[in-house]
């Protein structure tokens, strides 16, 4: 186990892509990041402001965008297309050799289309797997992989796919070849033990003291399936997961999650 | 030279791109390519109706786009987004194992703004050099590589680059490794010796003959740089091009280009 070599992938959220000096600063902490290294972003404001502009209305179920044919070629021509480049763009100007995908490329990532529960969410897939060799391949060559939140069904329908749910499987994917490490960057610095503290970030959380917080109802619902993947990923050889801001990838105060 | 293996380039315009079934049909059509294949595809119209759905207006000068910020932005979603991802999944659906690129992912193909002589076209770059040794890694774990008209400059800039320029410095790059095959596919079945007539398609093309005929006047002024430019990549190695339609792959009537 000492001996694999490190791979370091993070997820960044909107509060990133949409804010140009944001981003800017976050790809060169993400360039200097040592050894392996895999970004996965999501959508941001672009798909919803565009949708506007062509006259199309994002539609939202408990904030998950639904997806219905004309919103999938603007998340797909928004994520894949102008937001996915830039960042290839501005990391290969930083010295960084990073290639951007959705899913489709490669057959990195198959998807599933959401069977319809009480809501139908559209052409949106969870993931069933991953094309581990050649992930690993790429990055044996020194890639940066950058993942949109588009994946395919392998019948070729391209399917949106929560980010989230995206870094989480490509991570344990790569745990034969690598010591992986997942950041989820998002707005707070952390997960919290008072959701009106922004400094009361729990810097460590092992499964046994998340029990403890869940059953005392400390923690905010909505990080609850977060964490609960977090863990899964964890049980599936993920060595450590962090949450936390963009900062927390040059050691800023985060949550360092274990099992 | 004999003992190479075998490389197809293919480059597609707007008319195939803009036709779904024709595409369809294209795409079976390249995936049954034996041998190591590149695809490399125009833009078509979904660029300028999503400009005008937005309200950007497309401006072309002798049927070259200009192409400002909000036009660039719109190339690379339609592009490197919608048009791309769309023909890498339904290549991946058969059976071919696509990726799809820009320029910019794993400094495939750097390219140089152009500099403004009396007309300024914009974000456009010219081709200055292509990542041969990555590619032929791609190549030779049988990914078939999928490239859009858009390039970088290394700079973190992306630009918008003509199609047809992509595909030759692509397949040149390629002569080192691979006996190189270049298929340009456009709306006639070849280059005409009478423009007014369809079937008067030139089946052979050597530079001599090509030659000739240029001095009587016999070629249309619009097929001279596409041939110069075809005679320039046979002298740096590339085997053989054909001009024709999408059907040249299958073998129908084209124009094959030889030294």
């Amino acid at each position: 186990m000492k001996n694999k070599p490190q791979l370091t992938v993070v997820k960044i959220g909107g509060n990133v892509i949409d804010d140009a000096t944001a981003l800017d600063s976050f790809l060169k902490d993400f360039a200097a990041i040592k050894g392996a290294k895999i970004l996965v972003h999501g959508g941001g404001k672009l798909a919803t402001r565009t949708a506007e502009s062509l006259g199309i209305k994002a539609v939202f179920h408990e904030g998950r965008r639904i997806t219905d044919a004309p919103m999938l070629e603007i998340a797909v021509m928004t994520y894949a297309g102008w937001i996915n480049k830039n960042i290839v763009a501005k990391l290969q100007a930083l010295g960084e050799n990073a290639m951007g995908f959705t899913g489709a490329d490669g057959n990195l990532i198959r998807a599933k289309k959401r069977e319809n529960t009480t809501i139908d969410f559209g052409l949106v897939g969870d993931v069933i797997s991953v094309n581990t060799e050649l992930l690993n391949a790429l990055l044996i060559q020194d890639i940066a992989p950058v993942f949109c939140a588009v994946t395919h069904d392998g019948n070729g329908q391209l399917l949106n796919t929560n980010a989230d749910t995206i870094a989480s499987p490509l991570a344990v994917a790569c745990t034969g070849y690598y010591d992986v490490k997942l950041l989820y960057c998002f707005e707070k610095k952390g997960v919290l033990l008072d959701i009106n503290d922004e400094e009361s970030v729990i810097k460590s959380l092992t499964f046994e003291r998340y029990s403890e917080l869940r059953e005392q109802g400390a923690i905010h619902s909505g990080m609850l399936p977060k964490l609960e993947n977090c863990f899964d990923a964890l049980s599936k050889g993920v060595t450590q997961i962090g949450i936390g801001s963009p900062a927390m990838i040059t050691g800023e105060t985060h949550t360092l999650i274990t099992l």
